[in-house]
């Protein structure tokens, strides 16, 4: 398998980017493929010990950073490494690619100017991979696509629920639409026209969940608007960020504070692993042709090489595949019809 | 001034509600008048040292529970402590009500059986009032409409201005869109139509914010659908739960994380005070006319008490007089014309 990362990708480029590729070829054994300025990147791989580890390094001479405008960069920089990275893939010459870099860019590049959809997939989603108290979820659409229509978080469920039966490990997963209650009747009406759609689909739909069954178990995909996911999970980071900053800064406020903060340093590092999306490094790009595994901006090498693993996972599932007959089978006639090909 | 008080509504009702009147009525000298089942308050108030207290007891044949379907009560309980408490407001005998019953079954029973909606609203809107870091701010709305309309979300923007003008004491209320992102040409159609209205408004609108603004002191009023607002009080509060459980659980994992968190006990308590809602007792539904504090089912004693606190400054600040010639300055002629009457 050859997993094609951008060496450009987090905030802290080229280090922890190649640095976690690195630990992921001598973890894996699967062909690396670092995409950036040559010269930056192989001065960072001669930082660590690389004798005899499946790395390639193949140079792109652009660069996306946050600031540019994911409707501009797609054509504006066609030399960056989003766009060198997702060419390796689509000519097969790269089975999947991580990035940590603009989201928002690696959706353009990947939808308009190099993979593409899926055929009959309405919209690509950007995933979200949630996982506590030992089990893992996964959240569809938070930030592709806002004003969804019915037939697309239609297709997210079919979408998601492939990634979790073939790179999650769920059997039969459990698909739920999030609302703002569970009762018939709640929900916006793009939820309800959803449930209607889903009660008729082939998925396991499991009905309405709420915000609170994000953080249980009771869900293996929980489909919704890309704007409310969008939300959803910047409220979660915000809160999370919020609370252990409030704690710090309590833990230090006298000094019985700081000996009980320093005793239970250990067991708020546990707390912390559990709720940390670097556990997790990246979530899947879906419906697009090819496996695009997206990272935190703030990822280090650990969350990088977290993503690489996300993107082995993707590849040995086989998931563009499955996705696409996914689809086809859900509802041939409509996704040949609606289909929206402008750009 | 008379605050009338639903002695049913929380979920250990009617002590908690009965304890905190008790209380407000000893720390802020009003009157206090609880409505409910008039045996079983008067029990439950000869159990505090009531005497020369202003509280008087109206009785309530029927109650409210959190079952009621909010469609079906408004008309199937009458005598229900919310009727019976709101209609005191509606004719003049009280100044405010307060409740920590069924949020849904409050908004049918206020806008459709006794206080309706202030002339020119669309739709009226609940709230959350949040405060962090000593600064408080008003979110709306969280769960009175979805499917909203720009011209509802800048009215919500009018009607949140004057609470945190009137109530929280604020200076030219900052007021806020949330979105998916500040940057323009980001936010649903929703979020996009609805700057445009309030760019063009008398409001004091700051543009867009994130989920994480609405933790920091950006904005005093915070504008969005009532879906997307649902959605994410409930993914703050859940968010919270889960991480003081997983640091609960941790820190009675071994001795040593143990008498950390002994030690630490203090400080955990600073934390949680704030982001605590019952410190702020309740939030208002607005657009209706008449002052409505909504507090949590959950809610104790102290809770109540601070809701009642919440109703004060709610009358004292004369905020429906407020609202009403908010709405009236902000569109006549639109409001006039687009008013939804029908029930």
């Amino acid at each position: 398998m050859r997993i094609v990362v951008d060496a450009m990708g987090s905030d802290q480029n080229p280090g922890p980017d190649v640095e976690g590729s690195v630990l992921a070829a001598r973890e894996y054994g699967e062909t690396i493929v670092l995409v950036g300025d040559q010269a930056r990147v192989e001065q960072e791989l001669s930082r660590h010990a690389t004798s005899g580890l499946p790395i390639e390094v193949v140079h792109a001479p652009e660069q996306v950073t946050m600031e540019d405008k994911p409707g501009v960069v797609g054509r504006s920089k066609p030399g960056s490494s989003m766009h060198v990275g997702m060419r390796l893939v689509q000519e097969g010459r790269g089975d999947a690619f991580v990035t940590a870099g603009n989201t928002g860019a690696a959706l353009a590049i990947a939808t308009l100017q190099t993979l593409r959809r899926i055929p009959g997939v309405h919209r690509p989603a950007l995933s979200t991979i949630l996982s506590l108290h030992g089990q893992s979820m996964i959240l569809l659409d938070i930030g592709a696509s806002t004003d969804c229509r019915p037939e697309w978080l239609a297709q997210f469920a079919v979408m998601g629920g492939v990634y979790a039966e073939r790179a999650l490990g769920k059997t039969s997963a459990r698909v739920a639409l999030l609302s703002n209650g569970e009762e018939e009747g709640k929900g916006s009406t793009l939820v309800q026209e959803s449930a209607e759609l889903l009660s008729r689909s082939g998925v396991n739909f499991i009905g309405n969940v709420e915000p609170k069954d994000v953080l249980s178990n009771k869900a293996d995909v929980i489909v919704m608007d890309g704007f409310v996911g969008n939300v959803m999970i910047k409220t979660l980071e915000a809160m999370s960020r919020t609370l252990f900053g409030l704690i710090r800064q309590e833990l230090t406020s006298d000094l019985r504070s700081k000996v009980g903060g320093l005793l239970s340093r250990p067991a708020f590092r546990r707390v912390y692993s559990q709720v940390d999306p670097f556990e997790i490094g990246g979530a899947p790009m879906l419906g697009v042709n090819g496996v695009v595994i997206i990272g935190h901006g703030r990822s280090n090498a650990m969350a990088i090489k977290n993503a690489i693993r996300q993107a082995r996972s993707a590849v040995n599932g086989q998931i563009v595949e499955a996705i696409r007959e996914g689809i086809e089978q859900s509802s041939p006639a409509a996704s040949s019809r609606d289909q929206d090909t402008s750009e």
